[in-house]
């Protein structure tokens, strides 16, 4: 029975085909204001399994959460020069409350450093109490006229961890230590997606920072993806907000901030990282069912093999669910799970059961093989790391082939047409950067030669990454 | 060494009381906006152990968490009638976005009923797709003008289940499983708080509900605080919103929904009903601290014998941290526990040591005692399990002291100076519901006399539980 074509391919339109696969595969939708999105159950559960994993990490280096308000004060953000004018352009105002008009009028949380900075510098007096290391799980609002699910929309939910220490190098070292071992470790380990690490130039940094750190991944169509940011503040909203500590010599001084966050935009990057025609491809540490057991029907024992399959993989510590829906085509179940990007299916009938074994089909790479009934759980749980190992190294394939260094600004472009060009950044410099961005080009992040994240006072000379980028 | 009196005593001035615990406890502050409110480590954690076990409770009984927007349509809000007449005066009105007018305002949600059952009307076909069960945790926004840190804020944070159902019967019988046995047996098991479950009278009921349930419990200063709510909605909202389904005939029919939740305000009736003029005391299966292990003073193997019995305890399973800041006072640190509410100490010092023995103090009862230092970490184990029962069984005693029944409303009036009163609806009926309230009493719930929750179509006469409220 040849199955409908539900998905439009990647090589014909990738956009809507990543369109299709969101709304097919009940991710998300959009809301009723422009540029909101509602989070349907099955795009919910990816998201609350990347909090819990992000969350682990984050507790793990000593962060605690904690909890600060959707409304800010219009004059905080205000403050900070370059913070306001990044924002500004973005922000939702609400200038009536409780059947009044405000006094003044207070925004939306674009984001917190302003208000967190108000709330930092009551609670630290010495340096005895830095670092202050906090994080918050929280929805913020940046207007957006040109939405796009999970991608960019005017209501995301992210983290935003912001944290103050006693010097430069504390701060510039803990930036640091979130972006690699949080973030980069995060992606790489449980979405299967490598990530380029690196710096943004200037034009690229967030408002009021003094370095952005970024992790950029490279989607099925060869553009890119900023999935992570840390930042190092500097002393600017230390200043602003009057954060001090007396030191040990009972002088006062300034602390240095940081912040970085990740947000519901991963769940986008992670579709269109792995995604095929089929649909979904989720890494099975990431997946919130890794398995499914289907009943290919009625009978013969046959329901009875799932419920015992899929309490054995539960037993393992796997996330299994049984699907005995019988009444629905066992074609069109089939599809609608490799729709869903579940890892492994494992598929029972009466055939196969006569002779004691199941099928297991991948997701990954669609293939069917027939297992021993009675093995099964085990090697499916095995089944698992090699999935997640091929996904990772299939991304890291792709990443590699479609990436090429440069020597001219004319060929970056070119070859941003299909993937990275990694080119000098003596040989692009911001006036090149302006060039590229007449061709929708964007430095992505800039490294050492050999890929790794620059030092604070590093002479390596630097090699930019530039795409076109979501 | 005397202590300094860091509270008020409850018994001096109770309000004022809670309001020190929650700022010298470093739970919550105020805002910088009027009614907001920042949720500092300390609470915030108390806040991510309930959410973590509601969750649970909520998924287990098949309901799925999803995210809607923050911002919804004027419009949707005024097509439930009673539900925008509840709701328009705690608005806040979003007018400009991205630094235009907006066509039409945007309201912060309050509560999502609207913009929830214009997905629902999307998403229901027919009667497979029913019930439709969901949930989710969000901030919402109320405008507040008497705020109080948990207990009335502007912006609180809660989880709001939504539910449609094919039948009157359905939703019902829905509504008030998640009210037992989601939301009463979480207070009592977990907050060890006994609550009274009983109905809204209409006039206290939600805007828009047909039916309102409600856990009330009593605080210790003998009032009452409502901890959470479930309402049976009827076809309100689906009429408003066109949210149908064909049944199995074929013919179009409005659903039946539900809405419940419980949020921070939990936090407050955690406080006020566990806590003593020491602090806070959690019950052990809440508090994300369970037992802290003190290092009295340094040197013979005491710091080593701190994280010895800490590692035995986490091996338990017990939520254990070591303290052993032996540069702050002894005394100091003792009294800093026991106002952040941990369930055990474990103290350890040398001469202890030197017998083989360590000091377990209770933080319910106050008491200490010594232990084996072979054998403390089961015993504290076992300890963690009578403290929750006897903070339960402290509570429902009191409960019971304070709760009179009467038979006039003058009699009621004065008892519910000091705790509860019940009286028969009959006597009381909605004219003497607008007495009570002119001494600022209310009716809390409606019951059966034996304190059961009434049924649909109940003969049994009610009985009204009437106190003062937070």
């Amino acid at each position: 029975m040849p199955k409908a074509p539900v998905l439009t391919p990647q090589a014909d339109d990738f956009p809507r085909w990543y369109q299709d696969v969101v709304a097919k595969a009940e991710l998300a939708e959009n809301g009723p204001v422009r540029g909101t999105m509602v989070i349907r159950p099955d795009g919910y559960a990816i998201w609350e399994r990347m909090q819990a994993e992000v969350d682990k990490r984050i507790k793990a280096v000593g962060v605690r959460n904690a909890y600060f308000p959707l409304f800010i004060p219009e004059s905080y953000l205000t403050r900070e020069a370059e913070h306001v004018e990044g924002f500004s352009p973005e922000l939702a105002v609400v200038t009536h409350g409780g059947g009044k008009e405000l006094a003044e009028p207070v925004v939306v949380r674009p984001t917190s450093e302003t208000v967190i900075g108000s709330s930092m510098a009551r609670w630290i007096q010495s340096y005895r109490d830095l670092p202050l290391l906090l994080n918050q799980w929280a929805n913020v609002v940046r207007w957006e006229m040109r939405p796009r699910l999970f991608l960019r929309s005017s209501e995301f939910l992210w983290q935003e961890g912001h944290t103050a220490h006693a010097t430069h190098a504390d701060a510039a070292a803990f930036a640091r230590r979130i972006h690699l071992e949080v973030y980069r470790s995060f992606m790489t380990d449980v979405l299967a997606m490598p990530v380029l690490v690196g710096e943004k130039t200037a034009a690229e940094r967030f408002p009021g920072a003094t370095r952005t750190l970024t992790c950029e991944a490279m989607m099925g169509d060869g553009k890119a993806l900023q999935m992570g940011t840390s930042h190092e503040l500097g002393q600017n909203f230390a200043r602003a907000f009057g954060i001090t500590y007396l030191d040990e010599g009972g002088d006062e001084q300034l602390v240095w901030t940081t912040s970085w966050g990740v947000s519901t935009r991963m769940v986008g990057g992670l579709i269109m990282a792995h995604g095929d025609d089929r649909g979904l491809r989720l890494p099975p540490r990431l997946a919130p069912i890794q398995v499914v057991v289907l009943a290919a029907r009625e009978g013969d024992g046959v329901v009875e093999a799932v419920h015992r399959i899929t309490d054995d993989l539960a037993a393992r510590g796997v996330r299994a669910v049984t699907d005995t829906r019988t009444d629905v085509s066992f074609g069109r179940r089939s599809t609608d799970w490799e729709l869903k990007g579940i890892p492994v299916r494992v598929e029972v009938g009466p055939r196969d059961l006569a002779s004691g074994e199941v099928t297991v089909v991948r997701r990954d790479t669609v293939s069917k093989d027939q297992r021993p009934l009675d093995a099964v759980a085990g090697q499916v749980e095995a089944l698992l790391v090699t999935i997640q190992q091929n996904l990772l190294s299939e991304a890291g394939e792709r990443l590699r082939k479609a990436t090429v260094d440069v020597g001219t600004i004319d060929e970056a472009t070119q070859a941003a047409a299909t993937g990275f060009a990694r080119i000098r950044w003596d040989d692009l410099a911001p006036e090149g950067e302006r060039r590229l961005a007449s061709s929708s080009v964007t430095v992505r992040c800039l490294q050492r030669e050999d890929g790794t994240l620059p030092d604070d006072d590093d002479d390596a000379p630097l090699w930019a990454t530039v795409a076109r980028a979501y």
